[in-house]
């Protein structure tokens, strides 16, 4: 392998790159650290600031001075990036900023304390400053903090050919861009045009006759998941973004659309396995504050259980066999549970569920929530009454099955569904309310039914 | 609200404009339902077919016949694709499929049986037929099968001007590029050049003198979400994809991309809780079919849990409280166990784990499970003692939760693990094995320690 490699055969940092950029910075060298940074990607600079000890992240951004991109402090996770800044000077930060797209630069204002984004923002010049305050003024997570404010308008009556010259004598262009806006003198969208069609007419074409006037736009106060869903459903590519009177006032490129859905599709994981906004460089203790609520509540429910068995004592306590049988049936409906809320809470994210699609999977679920648990009452009690040479005990252990599954399926469908209506998030408590509901049926079913069955009350 | 709208206010297919379809549909009103149909785009097409019932899905992409797109067929559950394609004639997809792009096209050859597809593919032009041929020689889920194989390649000696005039004359252009490739003659990739570059250099500018050389190119073999994750990394919009021998075979868009990291995604999170490759429009059948094996693994560690348990028999008979808290440990660990399990999956999926990040995990898990044992140990320790008012139970259950806690976090990172370096994907088995050690354990240390506190055995 080349040693000089900067990611090994696994696509992870090479282990013997990082160790000499680490040399390098104990030792101060600034220009070989510049030297080895120097032909990396934003992205792979967030990688390396991850791959640092805390305190060596500052060093190497301060080392590099005015060779940091402050874009790479956009690809790491938000409590290295917090780090990061707080450590920093305002004055090194503006610097920094200064040289950003505006939605770059908002994702790092966004982190910063009240009072060091007005003192960064002081140091700006105006005109950056007011465009950054306009995206800052959007609501958390909408089209308005994401999108860029730099992009191409023209207006309806201009050429092909004025358009080019246009685009070959103007500096002041977006890095990159794929459509060009048509707008009116109050800069209403009229229509876009992308690039290739551009290329592909003559001089002379009008530009509103080669403008597209299906438009798809957002609002800037729109939630980031909405907009990416209409990226996904019509595949966009960049869409303009209008403020409240419909003014067209910046673009949302499929990049930061990528991380949104990333994001979001992680957070559904992270909700249903009970971790809060958590990330792999979060600290010990943040670690443990955002997992302890989820504990106490599973704790709760867990006591909730055990008092439903201790109804059940004196049962136990005539046929121990219960107390050794009876997790069983608890566990197959959690499982059970969890698969049909995990397919529902997907569906719901996705936007999969209108009437008819909706009415069509309840049906399926109570009728797979049927079957299995036919075929699993069938198992478990031909392994019960094998095993304790007693088919009593095995109708008992398959009667409770069936009703926990059939209960799974259904607690599994219309708990996310009323989260939902409830507009709750139906990832965020799904999971505890359906294994609560799976273990106190569970257990209920199981210890209730041999209570009858063998006359134990 | 309007009653001819497609979508309600919740973003879902309004049941009304449905309702109207499929009243058309029935009575064949051929016109009317080409008209209702005709302004929605293919995504839109995709969802009112899922939203139909299963033998008016055919019955409406035959009404519709010519003005059918079959792009939208791209765009629905797989289960739902192979339907439609099964009620329809080999004659009808061929013609349906030589309207498409080659990536969308080998999306819906690839769900034909082999046979059909033959004919399908018998019935094309030569040169469309040996295209979708190539594609689907490669595995699949790899580049090569959702490449994009239209693309615009310019030999290096030309200027701007030439090809600005090649692209206004050319009559064969893919629908949408974002940027255009210089190749030799034996089609190596030069360099590329995004769109905006050409619109903003004079017409006499080289080719050479403009390209990009810093090529980021995609293995056709390569597995798709390799290819996704360097779109993420790099924010590129389109990628070039080689054969082995390193010649430009076709492109890889956003769009497709888009699709393959919503779809990952969503693996990830249906492995996680036992769910195969399920979608809402499976039948009942394979639904339990999909879920059985899961079930049937579930089913035998929860059997090896009570055979756990039954260890402990006599001492349970000697005190019934012991079955009745018994739970609570064990559900506590598997809680614990499943949010770091899903926190190292998930850094696992996006390669966020080398050597040095690595280690900071596992000792921040050791340490998180010990603090959260000892903080649900004096909880549990406390309730437990004033409820049995027996402070010797207390310590016994607060003993067992340090353990079980403890164990969760270091199997809930280490099994992920194993099973990434043991090539296996680690979403798939980790939730067992980790909630199966974690009721052992629990189980076990809890009805362990009481026998010994107690001195039952």
């Amino acid at each position: 392998m080349d040693p000089n490699a900067f990611r090994d055969t696994e696509d992870r940092i090479s282990p013997l790159w990082l160790e000499r950029l680490r040399a390098y910075l104990a030792a101060g060298r600034r220009e070989d650290v510049t030297t080895v940074m120097e032909p990396l990607h934003a992205a792979d600079v967030g990688d390396v600031l991850e791959s640092l000890d805390p305190d060596e992240r500052p060093a190497l951004v301060r080392m590099l001075g005015d060779n940091f991109d402050y874009s790479a402090l956009t690809e790491v996770d938000e409590s290295v990036r917090v780090d990061i800044l707080d450590a920093l000077s305002n004055a090194d930060i503006a610097r920094g900023v200064s040289g950003l797209d505006n939605d770059d630069a908002v994702a790092l204002l966004e982190d910063l304390e009240q009072e060091d984004r007005d003192e960064v923002l002081s140091k700006l010049p105006t005109f950056e400053r007011l465009s950054l305050k306009r995206s800052l003024d959007f609501p958390e997570e909408s089209a308005g903090r994401r999108m860029q404010t730099d992009f191409i308008a023209i207006p309806p009556f201009w050429t092909v050919g004025q358009t080019i010259d246009y685009l070959r004598t103007e500096p002041e262009l977006p890095d990159e861009f794929y459509q060009i806006y048509v707008v009116d003198a109050s800069y209403q969208v009229l229509g876009t045009i992308p690039l290739d069609k551009f290329l592909r007419s003559g001089r002379e074409t009008s530009i509103e006759a080669l403008m597209n006037t299906n438009l798809v736009l957002v609002d800037a106060n729109e939630d980031q998941e909405e907009a990416a869903r209409d990226f996904e459903r019509y595949d966009l590519v960049e869409v303009g973004v209008v403020d409240e009177s419909r003014r067209l006032v910046g673009v949302l490129t499929i990049d930061d659309i990528v991380d949104v859905i990333h994001e979001e599709a992680d957070e559904d994981i992270k909700l249903l396995a009970g971790v809060g906004d958590e990330d792999i460089s979060d600290t010990t203790v943040s670690t443990v504050r955002s997992r302890v609520p989820w504990l106490v509540v599973n704790l709760i429910t867990a006591v909730l259980v055990s008092l439903v068995i201790g109804l059940f004592n004196a049962t136990i306590e005539q046929m121990v066999a219960l107390a050794v049988l009876m997790p069983i049936v608890a566990s197959m409906g959690g499982n059970a549970g969890t698969q049909t809320m995990t397919v529902t809470v997907r569906a719901l994210a996705m936007r999969e569920l209108d009437g008819r699609r909706l009415r069509r999977l309840i049906t399926r679920e109570m009728v797979v929530g049927m079957v299995n648990g036919v075929i699993f009452a069938i198992l478990i009690g031909l392994v019960t009454a094998a095993r304790f040479g007693d088919i009593g005990l095995g109708v008992v252990i398959g009667l409770a099955m069936v009703i926990n599954l059939i209960v799974a399926g259904t607690a599994g469908i219309l708990i996310p569904l009323g989260l939902d209506k409830a507009k709750a998030d139906p990832a965020i408590a799904s999971a505890v309310f359906v294994t609560t509901i799976t273990d106190v049926v569970g257990f209920f079913a199981f210890l209730g039914i041999a209570g009858l069955w063998f006359g134990l009350f």
